[in-house]
């Protein structure tokens, strides 16, 4: 069994991450880390959990973290996270980490859109992506993987093949997403009251969300340009769930048709997405680690919906198929 | 025209009261306070009413509102309140008080429900109730009225003409009330973080939520004899309404047609107290100041739902209608 | 007092429509019809005006009800309106018409889009579409109008001004719209059975969608060029509102502020659009007849943010205000 | 692996079903059936399922469904499913029947509430009754299981213990249930479409709820007394989930503490059962089969609330459980 501990616990994707690992049979979960020195037990935090795991949180101490577990999933915010995964990376264990902090290629563009020094900047650049379907020889032999942002997540797997295959313009590229209110993390504030975000959608963070450049890097990797998406979030009265409508134009027309045959070939041996011929919804792929994509041609543009869940292949699902490659299993290993 | 001030107008009941008052013939709005240093503008606050006042958040100064306005709603938490409404009071400004400061009959049961010295004691007890239609003499001479709480509403209209008739008996009575979560209030908590309470019905207070005596006291005056009242509120995920479902027993074989009957003849000249044949539901007086009753029997025992709008007939509404009341107008001026 | 008709009263758009209508100076309804013959009661109908109306629902007797009304409303689907309305007109009663048979400039495009003959085909592209802030004075000497598409609504308002003022660029225009549930009507369908649609969203009617075509007919009238959107509407979990996400290309470097300006001189008079600073939200909207705008600049791109709330701005509250525009009234009467 | 058919695979508790046996280790799932001749295939009618299982619907053919299967999950209408139960069972297939049809105690308490003629009358009273953690003997040795209901889940679980341990009153018993939509099932009906049931909450069938005669017969079987249990569920605005506030009078003054004493030794062996100190959410409890139970003591009534997710500890959950007693397996596996 591969002993497993999870920093900063407390969040929606930890807690999804622990039903998962709970089903998971290589795995035992060892430790639990908050950073609230009260040490609450798990189902105070976690209600759904009660009685499902004998292990209580405690305030994270590295060296004793360190023999208790050959893995951590690291769920800090960003640049609290860099201030740790060197020296757990030291002290062998492996390491996923949900932050920002290594999913950029450069500390600069860090930076820039994080607005604080980077903790570990030596690193920066040297992480695999943590999106399997795209980087799987990179994660198979890694001791750290950047888990991706959720909403890169539903760009990137419908657009990297495309632009590999040079079946769509390199810009424009719109992408205009739509989130559960889980993506705004367990954290109160009145934008997430209930009675704030019930019953309305709205666009936020357009032209600055942190996604955008991360899209943009990511997807360089498969066509050598430099790529500036248009990238609008929109905040949806859902828990869960990110569908991404995606406006691309396609090169030497090719059409809605090619674009999915593209898809297929790209990811036949892929459990986890799914080329659907019929429209997406988030629903579809709620509570999975799937992500659906399907395309359709409008008056000379192709449009492109992709759903996933955001806590799961947006973020903790994500995180085991990770763990999986690094180890050598299935990717589909507790999962499916 | 009527000059109105708002104290403490940041929250859910301000706003819905300000909506209301923006149509009401007789009125206008002449100040409204925060206790937000940064006196916010009121779009920022109320996005909806954007363009439709031209008024911004001022920190209350007594001497210059008492001037601003001939009467104020007091959307202030308990003890704040009554802190204030003296001095409104001597200043001769009419106060209707959103607060439970002056709802109970007694200042020892306030201080034991509520936790704190009451700040204007010798006027508890010798305030009138704000349901106008079982009070409405006294509110129409009174200089400030207790704005009822909005599970007492549920309860009250249609226990008392019940208890008054002698149709049912005094014990047991079963109060199981489901309430939107706006009903919450406006102040951030993890509890009504939207991934929190969305697709989740949970109870919560049982025996220990502070409606519970207020429902006792009030209750008392229409039979005369002390209630205990069992009353289970629920958080349920939509934004707004009160579903309270009554269990009493019938007194001399009383059927749930007695029962609508007396309820007719109670509230025979009420525009806001409808009487349904039909199963109620909150939807049906989202957004409205009216309440709706209805009883079945079910093996021997009165089942009775009653359904309003938290916000308006369980709070701002309410205030309006109770401001009518006090200044001779018709109840549903700028309702109906 | 102008004695009011609505034809085909049973869905979500007739009883917002009576709400506003109930609270109109100048209005009295003296007629509403549905084609069941049971002819239920109102309050089964539409149990949120129980006792608000003393009127049932009738089968439409044409003769009888122009003798009834001098205005109709007609809220029945397309084609089976303009079977009908030009025996309205022909008796004297002025129209408003919800359905789209008059929306579109030429038959051809009619019968293309909707797969039916058109009933009234000679009146097609002589009715005055029914944005008053766009046609008001063509609104004014009308007899019948077309009440607009909801959708359409979202992105004509803040498309028309700058294409007339040249800022932006004819193509491509990218529509994205997000709408609540309401908007499909209140027939059943599984596609919007609670717990299909609850918690998801998703796309739809991509490139097939009927309002496409009206946006580009609507549209060429500002800037004399044919249009092609690109249109793709998206179900949201909520009950109403309209969010639409429009991207554009500036022309001659216009920046995002510019195009507030713009809307800011366009709509200066107007008291139902909104030009907003912040970003927008369909519950800002809700239960209004406003439209807010505001437009964003992301790299080259013009990022515009419309909302609306679907069943009022896009439907009833649209269609009082085009009354109020016939009838040379205010155009807030009833609605501010 | 035990070869299992599902009989009316289309609606909701057969997706989630099907998600759990794809899950079981000792489950390969041979064929699904449905009334519709078109035999549709899988993803269309559960998209959440595209890929997972190469099977589709066929229509019933029992000999042949017979060879194809050892176990059969019936999820059809009540009557329905009686009809083909009995030969099934003749044919040496084991059924799970999630109707009504064999959850009574005598043909004519079946013939009153359902108001049909029973199939297979010969067979009623001789059914085990599929709660495991209260029947698990009987379970163990049965061809045929009786399903519970979900709300008579939600109150047997938390009474039995208490009326068998004689700690509280045979009446009045109250319960008062909220049960999310998907309640209702797949059919559409006007009640259930989305704009009718979101933001609203209401109660339905007080006094007439099928339910409430199953939770006094089964019920019975730990008083020996005739129990007539006041029921009111109630529609809340959530895909799923059942909260029961359940108010019952102690005996010998029992207290709350008493109470849970005596579940959790009742339930001390039973893993899906889980005695909770806290006040209990169905969001807890959603997408596992647990039942979460608390109880509180108010004014003398002791206040019960119990949780649980109506799909799966409410219908396909207590399913598969009752399916690995029946097959000598831990109750848990496939589902923790």
């Amino acid at each position: 069994m591969i002993r497993v501990g999870i920093v900063g616990a407390t969040g929606y994707t930890a807690v999804e991450l622990l039903k998962i690992l709970l089903r998971h049979p290589e795995v035992t979960v060892t430790a639990i880390t908050s950073r609230d020195p009260e040490s609450p037990h798990l189902s105070e935090v976690h209600p759904i959990l009660r009685d499902q795991l004998n292990l209580n949180f405690s305030l994270l101490d590295i060296p004793k973290f360190c023999q208790q577990v050959d893995v951590a999933f690291c769920c800090l915010p960003h640049a609290a996270s860099a201030a740790i995964v060197g020296q757990l990376v030291d002290a062998g264990v492996k390491v996923i980490d949900f932050s920002a902090d290594y999913r950029l290629n450069d500390v600069e563009t860090f930076q820039q859109w994080y607005g604080v020094e980077h903790p570990d900047s030596q690193r920066v650049g040297n992480v695999a992506y943590g999106i399997p379907e795209l980087f799987r020889s990179a994660i198979r032999s890694s001791d750290v993987v950047a888990n991706p942002g959720c909403f890169p997540s539903s760009a990137l797997i419908p657009l990297a093949p495309l632009l590999k295959a040079d079946l769509i313009q390199t810009a424009p590229i719109i992408v205009d997403s739509k989130t559960g209110i889980s993506g705004a993390g367990r954290k109160t504030n009145l934008k997430f009251h209930y009675p704030e975000c019930n019953e309305s959608i709205s666009a936020y963070g357009i032209g600055t969300h942190r996604h955008m450049p991360e899209i943009d890097q990511i997807i360089k990797r498969f066509c050598n340009v430099d790529i500036q998406t248009v990238f609008t979030p929109h905040l949806t009265p859902m828990d869960r769930g990110i569908l991404s409508t995606i406006y691309v134009q396609s090169k030497g027309k090719a059409s809605a048709s090619d674009i999915m045959d593209c898809w297929a070939d790209f990811y036949e041996d892929e459990k986890f997405i799914r080329v659907s011929p019929d429209l997406v919804a988030t629903k579809n792929v709620s509570g999975t680690n799937f992500c659906d994509i399907t395309a359709r041609h409008c008056r000379g543009t192709i449009v492109i919906v992709s759903a996933l869940d955001n806590l799961i292949k947006g973020a903790s699902g994500a995180a085991v198929q990770n763990f999986n490659v690094m180890h050598g299993l299935d990717d589909t290993v507790g999962m499916l």
